[in-house]
């Protein structure tokens, strides 16, 4: 049945497959079917019986537990995994030598040195390398990063992000390297293209005796002289979520658990005068001064991240374009998480990241 | 007409001046004239016509510009400082060694070693030197402490701070030493008197160049090993107060701009079984598990915090125990910030605080 | 493939087809699909390629435009009626001939005496029939439920509900039809069952020129003499879905628009004092007294309203036994709807409700 | 001394009395104190020791039981009484007659027939005669009135104002003559001069038996057609003070317990095409559009409203022009107030309202 439909450009679709029935596959297998850009071919898990949980008993979509299939399928062009961060290079390593384009769940690779073979192998392949940063895709983060690199809210002076709730203590990894990739990726995809992370700092905590840190505080020092802060934390019982992006004109802020109002812009600030305006009294008393104008909350459309990040692949798949969050921001997503667990074994000493040129 | 007033423990009032007619003076003053414990004589500033205004055109409050006059009469059993921070230790110390009991502004003193001087000299006098840490007296922070130190909460695992909004930058200190006094006098209040901080690292930045830190993040390792976070923010132009105490039982928030609900105890939490409870195949895969029970808005009172804390004043001076927020508390402050102040100098680094003791 | 699988009892799946693939039917399909108790046969609609395209490219599951096939087919033991509400009454008729269990989106049928014909109908083949009040199967209102009628709050003095939004104008219905459904179900739902509407006024206003009321208020004096109150509302730009439940004890709060916080149960409230226990000074003054306790936010379970709903359809299926949000239910529902109409079009006079009985 | 101080224009300060030391009566006093348009000369309440409580133990101003005493009084040219509502009246008409400028507490009396008479006394004497309805004097309030009035939001389409809290039940009046006057006369001050009530229909309960409604709903029909409803509740345990105003432009949202954003225009709505602009087809299908844009929350002064209102007082007596809360207002509110209750007693019938003309 598959031939009778047209992909979005009027193309034949994409066919694609999805590797990893676990936490995220199902998310990604609904939205490869419902984008009239792909075809999806099948969904490939080692454990067969949880690929036809997720797929269910309505479908007819193939389910495997051998991923050379897939590889070997001429029918699909792509492949999306979404199998344990350790395997994420192997996998893509042979999806990307069997010649398909890849989209990769975050992280990239387990280390930078894994990621910057991946991106170089891409390249040299000209096949899409793309990861699943999704929270880039929401409505909100697209608009944010309008706002900002448009430069209605001015110079960028800070930013703080806070993403903080009950959440799954991993196994494998500490509470950084699971949730401060969201906030990282985010960093990377509404900040202007000149602007980078240069030091990082990282403190943390075990109170609960898991083995790896619970709570996080990351500071970053961006190439600006602005400073970005992230809270991560899984021991907190309330959910919260919000960004501020303090600007020279105005200030952002993101709150994303507040539906009926995620964004507002302020009009607001505190203004310094420069010391030629003023005489050396009034220097003095009068350096600072506040503007207090309106909020503005954007109106957004609600169109499902995940939707538009698998558009967003087919259009790097078929344009060659490089994404906004195409393996070099993975990649530098990497360089600053790996800078920080070094930070964190140093007992927060800041440390330079490397490879943060974009 | 105040010989035919009795204090609140039906003796005399005690007779009370207030120096310093700035920000903080008014409050004091009006605090002073409700309280039945007090009879304000006099409010004394150099600026003798701001202290006219501030008692205003029907008052019977003498005003003055001599401190002298103050520190002479013997009508006047305490004194109340409000100028500004650097002149805070003369102007105490003159007091003391009138006779005077005390009460300063924060901070106790502009360094440790100020204020460890006006402590001593407080006990050596046998007078009381008390320090208006006044939101350690609001219902909510009151209530704070009782929850924390019955043992409720369990442990403290994590405190994290927020105190952000649109502030005057001020001229002479930055936002680490204008701000979090609020919070580490909150968390010196509310805290088990075997808690205390032992490290402190400063991560700080001046984006709009006002010559000194107008964005400030603390980290406090604890004695027990907890880590507490506060963040302090001249530049947000939300303003957000918020603590949350994760204890190993149950999680506090207190919300302080939510007056319909500004304190919830949650009995959520992430738990580690012991690896006696588990085999070792469990022990891999089961570590952490989750409660999800109710939250408890604990009802509060509505005093004002500020008469709470005069009235406190009053009992210190009549029974000679010193108040939760004494001296001592002062001090502990103050060997918290210049040991921040150090780590901001020194890009972050961890420095250890003096005189942590309690 | 289907007779491979067991339904939730390990019995065979109930076969089931859906008839209606507008807004609500793809719900429908989606859960049906998701629940063991449950084979999805086929989805029915006029328009053939709408059907089709709701069940997508990669379904087993038929499509047909003809409901006939559904009715006559014997492997299809109920059907699941998304429709317009003017044609309820048809299908389901039809639907109870042919000897299948009966699910109907809300309203039950386009008027009361319809409903009551469809009632009887389903009583005398001894078929289930159920309305798909969704709201009451979310954890908020099922528990609001127990709390209700388990005395919690002791006697309800009065309920208060607001359900406004930007909403889709109707074409062939007021916003009292359209909206107030979800209140009074849920009234229905959650009250005791010796409590019944009684009486009805409703005002209403059409400010925009639709030709029916877009904005509506309506009052229930119930059967204990307590009063509850609704607000609809098309024309709201923010969206509000709260209800207020007043009780003698205590009164509930649910805010169906706070994730974090949907319901909270507050031990305030008024008291007044019996004139046994006071003497004729007292009783002018000191009759009523406040109690300002605690507020209690119960945890709520995450699961979805109509997963939950298809399961009791299942369950009244398999046992016989009414569901809560049977047939009567909507019968009561849709008498005071009628009773509103004629309130509306009287200028808001009370109107006595027929059928209140339960 | 006060003859040292000179007015906010610089002529004398105007003499004035407050009388009534109740609930209210500390506000006055404080207010008008703070003021440097007037001289505050006494307070008068027949309990002498509770005004001299209320002036406190470090005062200049005068107490006394004695009203004559304060008619009396050359130095005094304005009255403002705080006094119970029965005794308004008496009060003001004492004082008019006495040749003193008057202000008075809501309601402005306790029937429309006496209040007629006390603006027709006034404006027979030539002196000012305000209504102290505060709420008019907030600086939300007062952006509300500019903004409605410049016809920002176009035609008002609905009005709808909740004001619920556990609130002390009045000895002598319901919840609607308790707390429903702040509504009514909000939306006398905010509404264009050409806008008034013309019916009234109002629905109550008495749930705890308390002698009079506690729960109470008031439906406006407005001279424009637009509707109008006001909720207020003293035994609700949240506090809830919202107003919304639906125009055909913009919408408006008023939440006065939302201090960080007290107003919000939404640019958001429904449309309806007029039948000009479509053909028979559209006109079924197309009827209604929406209108998604930005929502821009005002920046607002910080100004309290009550010495806002005193200014106001001050320049009614200055300068001779009424004040948009003089007694006109005032009687407007009774005569809505009036027909609500007689609406109230006839068990919600619609009732006209009388002198509704501005």
């Amino acid at each position: 049945m598959s031939s009778t439909y047209l992909g979005a450009d009027g193309g034949e679709p994409i066919g694609v497959a999805v590797v990893g029935a676990g936490y995220w596959g199902p998310n990604l297998v609904r939205n490869f079917q419902s984008s009239p850009a792909f075809q999806l071919r099948s969904l490939c898990d080692l454990d067969l019986a949880r690929a036809r949980t997720v797929l269910g008993r309505y479908t007819t979509v193939a389910a495997t537990d051998n991923l050379d299939d897939v590889l070997g399928d001429p029918a699909i062009a792509a492949v999306a995994i979404a199998t344990p961060a350790g395997t994420h290079v192997d996998v893509a390593q042979a999806a990307l030598k069997a010649g398909k384009h890849v989209l990769v769940e975050k992280p990239l690779a387990a280390n930078y040195a894994d990621a910057l073979g991946l991106v170089e192998l891409a390249r040299d392949c000209g096949l899409a390398l793309m990861c699943d940063h999704t929270y880039c895709y929401t409505p909100a983060v697209t608009r944010i990063r309008e706002i900002v690199r448009s430069g209605e809210l001015g110079e960028v002076h800070y930013l703080d992000s806070v993403r903080i709730n009950l959440g799954l203590v991993q196994r494998d990894i500490d509470v950084l390297w699971d949730l401060a990739p969201h906030d990282l990726s985010i960093l990377d995809f509404v900040l202007p293209d000149h602007v980078r992370a240069v030091e990082v700092s990282a403190h943390g905590a075990d109170p609960i005796g898991a083995g790896r840190a619970c709570v996080a505080y990351l500071v970053l020092k961006l190439s600006t002289g602005a400073i970005a802060h992230i809270h991560v934390n899984w021991l907190s019982p309330i959910k919260v979520r919000t960004m501020i992006i303090g600007g020279s004109k105005r200030t952002l802020v993101w709150d994303d658990l507040n539906p009926s109002q995620r964004l507002a812009v302020f009009d607001r600030g505190v203004e310094v005068a420069t010391s030629d305006e003023l005489g050396p009294d009034e220097r003095r008393n009068m350096m600072v001064s506040y503007r207090s104008g309106d909020m503005v909350a954007p109106a957004l459309s609600e169109k499902e991240a995940l939707g538009q990040m698998v558009a967003q692949f087919a259009t790097a798949i078929t344009t060659g374009a490089p994404s906004p969050t195409d393996g070099g921001s993975g990649l530098r997503v990497l360089g600053i998480l790996e800078a920080a667990s070094s930070s964190l074994a140093a007992g927060g000493a800041a440390i330079a990241v490397s490879g943060g040129r974009r």
